[in-house]
């Protein structure tokens, strides 16, 4: 039974409804509503949300009430949060009353706590993030979340979003002048004055929120980086600093053209930012890691989560991400759980055997791989090993890097045919990747092969390795012809993998 | 209920075991065992089949036979058949009887009239032919049919396969002689002499085959062509020259390298593009349409299409393939049907205002992305349009050319975001094309706009046009506030595309 939650979030920057779906063993987003309202503009000046503002919010609002009510949501099924520009203004109430009366929706706002806990949850939930921070940073305030061993403890909400910090201290047509810069750098570290504890607890700090991925967008682009999402792009400090620099050069109205910046955040985009690059330098952080998940992943978890304890989290966070994309797409479990269970028996052999290191990380994305290898046939048979490396690079897989990914990505896509070559990954991989690569590639059409019928009747594999030659044994169920025929094609992918002759 | 059909097809140049799976409203390929077996090497000069070739088939059937039974096929879900080189042998009996007791399979045995049959069945239901030629190029034989208003007429085999030609005509292994190749023109040209209806009775001939497959794919990359497959992909007369040119210039074993090669393949492209060539200009054809279909859907038909009369033909094949990929994916059906017919009624609304010409093959473009603009959202919800193109590039759509294709998955990739483009599909399009596709994807955004709720509450959409504005009106139930602000924003589009002001 399909449970959903449609997400109003009404932020300073952009108002945006997203559906999320939870079904059998999966959950993800089934649609999104985005308007970039701006709620928030004026604000900092007069303490009050303006008129037009509030005209452009309510007509949206009531927008999402209409789509609600026709999609026909439940209002149990529903929940609209308010952040920091309702938050704050003066004259909230009233603008309150009419948003709930015209749109009938039930709109709750949220106190600076709840706001962070929120982005705590969708952090802590889509990274590995276990010692360290969560930066949430958007149009009107940013919160920072101290997390020690994936708990929250110290938690600080500040003014500095970036519509805020534009109209500040950046409100010139023309390039930005050293002088303004430096006076958002100071008025920002002063402000982090009130949380010495930030970068005390751990190296890592995660980033939330559009201008966070809108760095990390025009980071990667910078760099040359091939670009599938921005999940788990880590920002470094001397990216953003060139960034700032780039942006800063230009007017306004001509950042939209640096690559990767969205033309509806370019006017905000470089007091982000700074904003951001001053955390970084404030709390000793060498670069800020990206989640695609924000406020609205938070609400939804809190909900989908509910029987988990409280806070309420994934218990592996990776391996959940793999689960959930595998259970999206009509694969065997049966055939999958099998090729995995067998993939991952021959890499401990080899290991046990010295012909490899055995590394656990590399066991792990052998196993997703496996996990994921055949959800490209669902796309169409021919080339469906291309289609599950498709599959995987565009849903993602929070909680991995994306070099991980890619390593996954590739690892499925020669499951069936061609030689493993990282081809235009490349930039992503480290040393060893290409052999890790390698090794996950052919063990994993190893597994595939003895379970070409898949039924399972190969129950066992071993690989004995003596005299330079590796020898597959199989326990099977009655008789072996086509996996026998079917791994006897592999003696050339496993010389080049592992050095040794394979006999079958 | 799925209906699964193995079919084996044991050839002269390779076998072939591929797994149809027919469902609720759909069917497609769901496995595939490949084995260039070659079982024809060496009868052209002895009449008889080989030992060794003998063995490889053997050996190759026999993992057939362990596949069906371990994918818990029942008798009559196998299909195995034998064609040219099996049918010819001399020894053919003796290799049967081995065969079929060591691999259990039921393998019957094609008389010259049946695979020409299937040939024809594969044809007509992937392709749009009425009035032309079917030519299928096999490793033994060759065999075309005539047809006419969709039915078989004439028809005619000939031991012209690959294999043969080869081996007859092309054995050296250096660079193909010019008077080599003059004599296979030779032979061919009086061969097709016991046909001279070829060319007759209509100027479109449709390929079948490995050989013209990876023709195409060599044609489509030396004309830097888009290549999402070789579906509807016409051979001209003068790239095929052009192919014959280069390959004969290079040794056999050199002719791998030329891009599309395929390594198995290059030892017999050359002599079956001259095969090809020769036909086309005996019969006065212009090009040679690829389908991608071949003698084993033309047995998948046979079944599946049984209830539909004789011969058993797809009433419409363009139609058939659009909702056959709709099918497969979970796309909510009322809400797509309701998207096709208001982008439909708006699209003869505004050709009667006279603001577009109505042609009808561009309604069916419109019509066919509007029932496959939502099957990406299997993919990701994000960049759902894009998945979407990726999915019908990728399964194709039979019966469409790569053109049309190209357009009907840009079409879908513009029913969200961005302004319609042919992006790296321009050199597929004609004359007028981007107008179409600028055309097509406002209409479906437009359509997509009014049932953003997926609630089929707007019945209705007309367009009244005057005084350079086009007012859109709608009839609905209920209230309207979604459909009006979603439909609001395409004004810049729809000025692009009608070259008037869109009023809602």
């Amino acid at each position: 039974m399909a449970e959903n939650l449609a997400v109003a979030d009404l932020g300073s920057n952009s108002f945006r409804l997203v559906v999320f779906t939870a079904n059998d063993g999966w959950w993800k987003r089934t649609d999104e509503i985005y308007e970039a309202v701006r709620i928030g503009e004026g604000l900092g000046a007069s303490g009050k949300l303006g008129s037009e503002p509030m005209e452009r919010a309510l007509s949206t609002i009531d927008v999402f009430g209409h789509f609600c009510r026709a999609s026909r949501l439940r209002p149990d099924e529903i929940d609209a949060v308010a952040t920091s520009a309702i938050r704050d203004a003066s004259n909230a109430e009233k603008f309150l009353f009419r948003a709930r009366e015209r749109s009938g929706l039930p709109i709750r706002v949220l106190s600076r706590e709840e706001e962070a806990r929120y982005g705590y949850l969708a952090a802590v939930n889509s990274t590995t993030l276990a010692d360290g921070c969560v930066l949430d940073l958007g149009g009107g305030s940013m919160q920072i979340v101290q997390v020690a061993s994936r708990l929250p403890s110290e938690s600080q909400s500040w003014q500095l979003g970036a519509v805020r910090m534009t109209e500040r201290f950046l409100h010139g047509k023309g390039p930005a002048k050293p002088k303004q810069l430096d006076e958002l750098r100071a008025h920002v570290a002063e402000e982090l004055q009130a949380a010495p504890w930030v970068g005390k607890g751990g190296e890592r700090i995660v980033g939330l929120g559009g201008t966070i991925r809108n760095l990390a967008a025009a980071a990667q682009r910078a760099a040359g980086m091939p670009s599938f999402g921005v999940q788990g792009y880590i920002i470094e400090r001397a990216a953003l600093d060139d960034l700032v620099d780039t942006l800063a050069a230009l007017p306004p109205s001509e950042r939209r053209k640096v690559p990767g910046i969205k033309p509806g955040r370019a006017d905000l985009i470089l007091a982000g930012a700074v904003v951001v690059r001053t955390v970084l330098e404030v709390g000793g952080f060498s670069g800020i890691e990206t989640t695609e998940a924000g406020l609205r992943e938070g609400v939804f978890f809190e909900r989908h989560l509910a029987d988990t304890g409280e806070p309420p989290l994934f218990e592996d966070v990776r391996r959940t991400s793999v689960l959930n994309l595998a259970a999206q797409y009509e694969v065997e479990p049966a055939h999958t759980e099998h090729v995995a269970a067998l993939a991952l028996g021959l890499f401990d052999e080899l290991a046990a055997a010295g012909l490899h290191p055995g590394d656990a990380l590399e066991r792990e994305l052998l196993w997703a791989a496996a996990c994921l290898h055949d959800i490209g046939m669902s796309v169409d048979y021919d080339d469906h090993h291309k289609h599950s490396r498709y599959l995987i690079l565009n849903a993602g897989l929070p909680g991995f890097s994306p070099r991980e990914v890619a390593l996954i990505a590739q690892a499925a896509r020669y499951h069936r045919k061609g030689m493993p070559d990282a081809g235009p990954f490349s930039p992503l991989l480290r040393k060893g990747d290409a052999a890790r690569l390698d090794r996950c590639a052919t063990l994993l059409r190893l597994a595939e092969d003895l379970e070409r019928s898949r039924d399972q009747h190969v129950r066992e594999a071993h690989i004995a390795v003596e005299n330079g030659e590796a020898r597959l044994e199989l326990v099977a169920e009655g008789d072996t012809a086509v996996p026998r025929w079917a791994a006897g094609r592999e003696t050339e992918l496993f010389a080049r993998a592992f050095d040794r002759a394979l006999v079958v």
